[in-house]
């Protein structure tokens, strides 16, 4: 890219490492940003860096926050004998928007893959077992359905049960609308197994 | 959003505000920056800033450029009396790529659009003009093969021809509707060869 200046493409270059942005976006966001007012390019590079230096994990659930406890783990509200494993903030943050989970969080920040070399050390398992011996009801493993949550999901359920404290899985079937003939057949097979009396 | 704290809710909506990034895409990418080391952080963060401020329009050719003259027009190898007039930067950037064109480019930031209300004078068409005072042989019309870029062209046609300079546009090889940056290096080079006469 010789053809830009060296100032450009270094902005291409540092954009192109995020992710899901390609060569050509990266140009695009670069001449956007290059016709943006100078006080939005820093409110953008300000809101990168100061998140960056003030971000740290919840001293709870792990979740990202700027306090010392996430807004959830600070809501005496919420039922904190409940706690939802999840893998990242975003599926958090996906349960959070359906508002009827009124218990608290605990994120790993991953899920056990000995494909990827990732075991249970790598992932935030140890901060909540020192939860779980609090007073604690229930853990509801909401780790993806697939094989690394599953795998975790088993993990945690073979800890937490000799606890005496319960564990149970999300459920597996068909999503809402959808349509049967486009649903995979793991999926269909799962919401046979899983069908409840009516 | 007021489950995440408010430096990480301010991060998501500076990056939503990008072209292309839906409120989804904001979240993973504020993740993905949470997760980066600090330094890297620093890095993009600093691209933006420094590439706002110090980049500017190329006094020949109204490209971006952090110099006085961008690196074609500072070339005395490339050919100076043949002008190509793009919309924007990216459109030179797919032209360059091909390798196939010696000439020097004209970046108009826009192309006429009287339904969007921009007219003549709102894109750097008399830049354009002050060029043609020089020695220049052919512009060759490059902008987009739509409605707003035939009538740019149509436009450059009828100021440039009075000055016995050699008008182009380039070949129907674009499909219609079609922005230049998308296309492929070969059916680009193909409508350069193509151009006639307007």
């Amino acid at each position: 890219m010789d053809f830009y200046s060296s100032q450009i493409t270094n902005l291409v270059e540092q954009l192109s490492h995020l992710p899901g942005i390609g060569p050509k976006s990266a140009q695009r966001l670069a001449f956007y940003i290059l016709n943006m007012p100078e006080e939005k390019v820093k409110l953008l590079s300000d809101a990168m860096m100061s998140a960056k230096k003030n971000v740290r994990y919840c001293k709870e659930c792990c979740t990202y926050t700027d306090q010392e406890l996430c807004p959830i783990c600070a809501n005496q509200k919420r039922n904190h004998k409940l706690i939802m494993v999840v893998e990242n903030p975003r599926d958090l943050a996906a349960y959070e928007k359906t508002g009827k989970f009124d218990g608290v969080y605990h994120v790993l920040h991953g899920a056990i893959s000995p494909m990827a070399g990732i075991g249970p050390n790598d992932i935030r398992l140890s901060e909540l077992m020192v939860r779980l011996q609090g007073e604690v009801d229930e853990v509801i493993a909401a780790t993806n359905k697939n094989l690394e949550g599953d795998t975790t999901a088993a993990y945690i359920s073979k800890l937490v049960k000799p606890l005496g404290i319960r564990v149970s899985r999300i459920a597996s079937g068909v999503p809402a609308g959808g349509d049967l003939e486009y649903i995979d057949e793991v999926t269909l097979y799962r919401a046979l197994e899983g069908r409840v009396d009516m």
